[in-house]
């Protein structure tokens, strides 16, 4: 007899235990699993897995929407059971075994995963495990609290592994529009012009058969730990704010604003708190991660309608939100991240993109993901399909960090992950640098008089006014450039001696 | 009385001397010029500008598609009329007067000018100056060998200046397909689905009452100086094709292959070269210029169809070719470059793209623009409109310049256009690293294996297992990562004092 979360009488034998559904991962193979920001992944399975190499060792290459809740990332990497681990992750243990060089992590725009998976230059993937709120009568599988890369996995694994979590509330169903694009060379235009418009369907639709296991699980999503703002990202948002209302004073853009994208973090989210209390409204979003923010525009009556790929929340929003998500919904879609993060949505709509830098430099160029160059933090994420394609690419970041040993402002950044081309703003509590139109030259003035901390803002000049002595389009001292990033490291500080005293 | 060159009547009497157009040109003006990649470009106008500033100093700020031919860059910059310079230059007066600071040079993805003109944050354009085949009955302005940015500055511009070439063939006329994207937040999909495919109008429709003056020319494009492939051009060849050959075992890949796009350039010329005497058929090119291998191609058989945004010959070539344009035109079409290097029709179509690199880093991250980190060469083009959105993005370059004294595999790229990710294969003539899918540790064993040049492959393997040693996604030797561009800044070579001798 069908239930409600599993509505194909035909799958009801499949339910298993998540052990049982594990034995189906064997060593060498390439798993797709659901999760994106923590929201929405496969959580017993895993843990199962994790389990059970403590006895039967065993590698995985590990894809999934992006970073993943309930400490998976961690239990898998310290079981020794990733070999492979792509497109994004956010965990200490992972990260760990990751700058050792024990797990090979393939760090990647967020929209690309799927697109090298059907072109064969990634897979296949032998085993997919997607968590669900329920199977439709026609085998469907119904997503929870993200979407990520699910419907792809689903749709190419040879095997599908649904774990139904019953603590995910059957509302959220129907807050889902699964479209995936058509093959080359004969692909269609991606029919999305807005952030609202529905183009696919409400499930992701699989042969029921290649489901050949079904888990029943009951754990919550992890929360976010988000930081309440503080007065620095409030300066960082009210400097966003104020270029906006002067954009609108130009006749460059109306007070509802293009659609807006931000990346996860504390940062960002306490940015578009800012925009609670602005002359703004009427907004809309079109972005990958749904945080609290989101819900507290949607609250205050400044956003419209939100399209992202995940909700990702705080203890305290997650119990007010998902309970009651029904209240939510007509304002809400959650789409696969290929089309919340497309490089042909993006630049369709025209983004406003507010995404988080580690370090900028002189120029405008953008570290997001190498602490001193080398060792990854998280990943780049989404933040390079929306920063090219944005009407408006903002990078935001505190001017220093670690009480001030560490500038977030330098001569040249030790990694770049987006060059100047693809920067437009940077904005720091100390003030904003509209970089757009502007050479090099002028860029560097910019971000010198508007951006970096006083503490730093002495050295940066000096190095900027000497390396302009040897000429060029973009002037460096190129046996200082990354002095800083050198200093740090044998000394602790970016300081120089004189300075720290 | 309407002639088969100017057939709307009431501009006839708009015809005046180039000396008498360009004073619709005054101090401060942003000016709009047709011209891309040597072809196309407003021929007059700009010359009588430059001869006027010799006694009527001005500046002004020149935006064109691409690349000037006839000298006019290095003519203009040397009457001292450039303020400002976008989005792209090819020339060594120019070049000289930007790395020297005293022209801002706006280094654009070339795609992206007309989007920032659309959206005010450029401009406005005053007076735009587009070369013409012929203006229509409506007023409509046919261009020439070349679409570039002509028609959104056309569009765009209070005043419109139109060079009537009557040395290009009248026949280009119907070559053309003009179609502009809609405006935000309205803009619905670009409707090219494939390389063939005709989306617009074969004219730019104008108001013809912008049109204040025109001048008849009869100058020529410049010719391109394409160096024949040699030896290491045609290993570089060899190697790709054995790559897509594989493809195609795999199954990955047909014979006829995704549409081809190719940087401008000898390299990746002689690469497209290569496909003449290859298993591929019924290519198809999506590109931004069609080279003199686009139409050895098409002789050959070998190529069913281009669309590109301007046609850049050698000498010889162009004189085959352009008299007998009629010849090629149903296999041919020039869009404007928004539409050429778009990412939505580049990502749809899934495109082969080749583009050169000046330098390449031990994890895969290419320098196209910077000599040195600091002093420019030409600008990025479209290759990052290409690379990012690519199915397979391709980057090609000779192991060592200046007789061995630059090694272009290095430990870290002095200046970054394009980063590990967008950056799926590295050939050169020693070899091809398939970077697809590899974590930035294995990136470095395939570049060091197959793409330095044997006399540097010790030094860069010696750098890279110490600085393994100090861990990290990206292992680098903070300190010492720049330390090949100081040596040969220093000593003009990037070798060891050992390895000189």
């Amino acid at each position: 007899m069908p239930t409600t979360r599993i509505r194909r009488a035909s799958l009801l034998d499949r339910v298993v235990t998540a052990e049982e559904a594990a034995r189906y991962i064997r060593d060498g193979m390439t798993v797709g699993m659901s999760g994106f920001t923590r929201a929405g992944e496969a959580k017993a399975v895993p843990m199962a897995l994790a389990q059970r190499a403590k006895t039967d060792p065993l590698k995985i290459t590990l894809i999934t929407g992006a970073s993943l809740g309930n400490d998976l990332d961690k239990t898998l990497a310290e079981a020794h059971v990733l070999s492979r681990r792509l497109p994004f992750q956010a965990d200490p243990s992972l990260r760990k075994a990751i700058n050792a060089g024990e797990v090979m992590f393939v760090d990647q725009h967020l929209s690309e995963t799927v697109e090298m998976l059907r072109a064969r230059t990634l897979g296949p993937i032998d085993v997919a495990v997607v968590e669900a709120v329920a199977i439709t009568a026609d085998g469907g599988i119904v997503p929870t609290t993200s979407v990520g890369n699910s419907a792809t996995f689903a749709i190419l694994a040879e095997k599908v592994i649904v774990e139904i979590n019953t603590s995910q509330p059957p509302e959220l169903e129907g807050l889902h529009d699964i479209y995936i694009p058509t093959r080359r060379p004969t692909r269609q235009p991606i029919p999305v012009m807005a952030p609202d418009q529905r183009v696919g369907l409400p499930f992701i639709p699989i042969d029921p058969d290649k489901i050949v296991a079904i888990v029943m699980t009951e754990k919550l999503d992890s929360s976010a730990s988000v930081q309440a703002p503080d007065e620095d990202t409030r300066a960082i948002a009210r400097h966003l704010i104020g270029l906006l209302e002067r954009e609108v004073e130009l006749g460059r853009l109306t007070h509802s604003l293009p659609p807006l994208q931000a990346g996860i973090g504390s940062v960002a989210n306490a940015v578009l708190h800012g925009f609670i209390d602005s002359p703004f409204h009427d907004l809309t979003m079109y972005s990958e991660v749904l945080q609290d923010s989101t819900f507290d525009l949607i609250d205050a009556g400044k956003l419209n309608f939100a399209s992202g790929s995940s909700i990702t929340l705080s203890e305290a929003k997650y119990r007010a939100v998902i309970p009651n998500i029904s209240h939510y919904k007509n304002r809400l879609v959650l789409r696969p991240q290929e089309i919340s993060n497309h490089p042909e949505v993006v630049r369709r709509l025209g983004l406003i993109c507010i995404n988080t830098a580690l370090e900028v430099d002189l120029y405008g160029n953008v570290n997001s993901t190498h602490v001193g160059g080398t060792h990854m933090m998280n990943g780049i994420g989404g933040s390079g399909d929306f920063a090219r394609n944005a009407s408006l690419s903002v990078f935001v970041t505190k001017s220093i960090a670690k009480d001030g040993r560490i500038s977030s402002v330098v001569p040249m950044v030790s990694h770049v992950d987006h060059n100047e081309h693809d920067v437009d703003v940077i904005v720091t509590e100390v003030g904003i640098a509209d970089l757009r139109g502007l050479a090099p030259r002028e860029r560097a003035r910019e971000i010198i008089a508007n951006c970096v901390h006083p503490s730093y803002r002495g050295a940066l000049e000096d190095y900027f006014e000497r390396a302009l002595k040897r000429g060029g389009q973009t002037p460096h001292i190129i046996e200082e450039a990354l002095s800083w990033h050198v200093r740090l490291r044998e000394t602790g500080t970016m300081l120089l001696p004189e300075t720290v005293a």
